[in-house]
């Protein structure tokens, strides 16, 4: 009571019949857009916690390993990463990890949300520094409409940072084997990956839309690497899939991975991922493994499978 | 979901195994003193809600009726009410009633915390007229201390909106048996009323210091009167006791009441207190009434009864 | 934790952003009827709490002040009462209340829930000796067809313990100006009596039901007299509306009502309601006094005032 | 509401600002021993869940997946596990995952509380058969002197499926160095394997008490296996430490991992654990490898690392 005595809780559903929740000691921002709620607020449990329409987004606690994964991975695989087209992200961290990458001369990044970006680019410290990059061009747009206009543009590394593919979400288009085969197979130079975040992959939460992202990810891309790590502030292991673009691509060895880094980031190392790191991660455990094998739902424009509850990184 | 998002609550003890929450919408302003956190927040329920430490000090739904009962029975029953002291009360509401009266021409308000006072002669729209009259010296000290120094002066009315004599409590001596005979009593001009919010005083919580508050009064004046009111966001009846200096004085009936109201208020009625509202008040209950005759505890220097987890009004 | 370590908690939604919630130490009966779940847990709250749909239906802790308030107001202002039809009431305590008149020869209670009836009958001890007493007799039907159907038979007294008139909710019709004008009315004996729980009736909730039942009686009963007492289970103030069939019925005075107690109920005092309390029940304040004078809306068949997310005795 | 009305909900703390609570459907059963409150309750999300003073211990929805890694990867690793001492695991999994392996002939589980073993193998479906296998001894009984005076036996396996070594916990001294030395490793017959649950091993939490659960064991046998699996019930990565007798004995392959699991379990395979599975568990992330590299504290008799707040398993 003495040091603390605020009382003022944020509250989460994690499902029809199980929530939780955390105590806010200041809401240091909140504003609001054409699409959501924007605030920011800070916690004893998490630090600093961006959330979109009250839910959260990402927190200081745990956003560095989130986004080394869904960075890191495609752009050390690449030989020579230069043009990078981000779909979302915007409250700037994907950019941020992007632009360590010496070889980068130029991120694209697309966020519906100019009130995110603006709010981000202001308040959030660890990312205002790559808002204001000059490698860096965002654009408040759709992002499957500035992908498939770009003129006569590939990209080595196209990142898909987007809320899941919820139920009469805006997302779910992006998500599909049309668009993956249309818009990013097209827009992918030779030798290009594609990584999109997947959902939930959890043993008891993998089949909501990770399996079916990666089926019908197989289903267009040559090779398909799924891998998965708990973030504690999503309350779930989370799963990424990466698409190579070539049938030659290959995965890389722990120690190519480590010497990558090592070249790649200027001699600052990652906090989170290395190559012994990767190689865990992708070894996934018997029923995510038989999940990922068994699935046979492709999203298509036409078809989708539904999640619930769960899955709001958005 | 669409319209409202975000999903922060406000949660209140309200004993050991009970407790409350409602939704805050925005947090307006925050603040922290020397004593305690002092914030402002927008909520769904209440309106605009003043918190000391987290918890609800009064809402825009229902201030008006709990100061209304503190401030104007004792102004109408004194017969021209000039000079008012106020212990406590730095949200300024309380003042505020006060000053309605045509008769008043000076208001010595007494709170601790500056901070408060400051953040309310601000914040609180309904308020800031009151902080700004000049018939009213706003005093950021020890009620107690500055009651007690006032140099040769009386007071018609004195007024204690303080919080509960809680176990440890800052307020406990403000509700003692000596403090009623060497202070308050001295200090009361010929004539003269105290009133004195009194905590809980519903049939299961009139006990708790209700009724110990009404014996130790009616040890040292020569008549109190109780009247109480279900207050929503105290989630209680709320007590309050008055007590007349001399034996003579005595209460109004509800038609001289009404005139009173008529004469001194400048022709602006009250929104909850009326002649017939006020006989309604004090009739008490069966359970109230018997726990109000059979009390034996008075409140002395060196005893207390302590009440827990209730009668939060700090 | 040493001695209580249990964090189960019960949650009721008080408004759409404003619940609570108390501690459960025990789940000590569970069932399930076609209408609704019927539980009894124990809580360091309340006491034994019966519940109806996961709601606070009644409480050991203050069922007692509800139930005298609903029974003894009406029966003592009759002259005699030895027929009383309870609409509802399938707790028991209603029943409970009336046979403590020596004058009942009497009760027919019809409450549509035989779970219900059968689980208080066997597991809330204070009332299982109304259940046997043999002046009873229980019918699990709806409550409007057993009164219609009474062959040639009329009562003293008619109580409605019935759920409030909620959108949707199957008590309506039995809150409507047509079901008072053409059966309750009809089916009262010459001095008979009519009471209904009235649902919230504090300063801030009172037009949502209660000053539309107070109307919809006026329009058919020669005098209506209201009052209200704050219920803390409940979360708010709690209004009546009695009924007298006939225009020389009048209202009794304190000392007659005091005479009265002490007559019909064998020299056994109430615990919460006497002469006194009484008076100052029905001295409502100015704002629930001019909500109900001003009420133009009268319950029809046609027609309906909804109330939503309170006034949920069921 | 129409299908699920009832809103009991089951809090529990996560931290000092930070908490989760899901839906109750049914208490089941409940029950009270001189150590700890014991329930069975329903829920939506968990199934049945096992609740110890009110605290989740395990679910019907994630068990068999903790209980998978504590007891076959040390079975798996041994030549022919015949005596097995388990420590705790009063619930039965434990026990009943090691009676399938064939070669097990003996079984000393030692659990101090009778009234949750006495409830788990009444009440628990999935493990009432294994309370009932005759291999089984039950002693209720502190571990640490049973495993001490167990006359003239050693065993292959001991497995602690103890409570944390939280402040002040009874199973702090079960964590220690001279525990480990001077009991566990004397108990062991050649070739023999100890396994400890090991608390809370995520990128946050892994300094809590794993790493130095790992350093112990470290100081005192000649290989230490840490491995990791999120646990959804436990809301966060759990460890695993396994600590091999001698110093000759080794990891297995996958392949003979898959080929031993093929063997012992008379071809039922397992839900959870392969060998493609146990390699990616023990490739532990760069955060967690670091921090068991660089930790320096061991438990010993008279010091320890506290845990606060997680790591509930008791």
């Amino acid at each position: 009571m003495s040091s603390y005595a605020k009382r003022l809780w944020l509250e989460e559903d994690l499902g029809d019949d199980y929530r939780w929740s955390y105590r806010v000691s200041a809401v240091l921002f909140s504003g609001r857009s054409t699409y959501q709620e924007v605030d920011l607020v800070d916690t004893p449990t998490w630090g600093k916690v961006l959330l979109l329409d009250g839910k959260m987004q990402s927190t200081e606690a745990d956003e560095q390993v989130y986004h080394e994964l869904l960075v890191h991975p495609p752009l050390l695989h690449h030989k020579n990463p230069k043009r990078v087209f981000i779909m979302g992200g915007g409250e700037g961290a994907t950019a941020r990890e992007v632009l360590r990458h010496a070889s980068v001369e130029k991120v694209v990044m697309v966020d519906i949300d100019q009130v995110v970006t603006d709010f981000c680019s202001r308040h959030l410290e660890r990312n205002t520094d790559a808002f204001r990059d000059p490698r860096l061009t965002l654009i408040n747009d759709d992002a499957r409409v500035q992908l498939e206009v770009a003129p006569d543009e590939s990209f080595d590394i196209i990142i898909s940072d987007l809320a899941d593919p919820l139920d009469g979400g805006p997302c779910y288009q992006l998500y599909t084997q049309e668009f993956y085969r249309n818009v990013v197979l097209r827009k992918l130079a030779p030798g290009g990956i594609f990584i999109t975040q997947s959902g939930p992959a959890g043993f008891l939460s993998c089949k909501e839309v990770f399996s079916s992202i990666h089926a019908t990810l197989r289903s267009v891309f040559p090779a398909v690497t799924a891998y998965t790590q708990h973030i504690p502030s999503f309350c779930d292991v989370w799963g990424y899939n990466m698409a190579f673009r070539d049938a030659d691509q290959t995965l890389l060895t722990e120690e190519q991975l480590d010497s990558r880094i090592a070249q790649q980031l200027g001699g600052r190392p990652l906090t989170f991922l290395d190559g012994a790191t990767f190689t865990g991660l992708r070894q996934l455990n018997k029923v995510v493994r038989e999940a990922l094998e068994s699935e046979k739902e492709v999203y298509t424009a036409d078809s989708a499978r539904f999640i619930h509850g769960s899955g709001l990184k958005a």
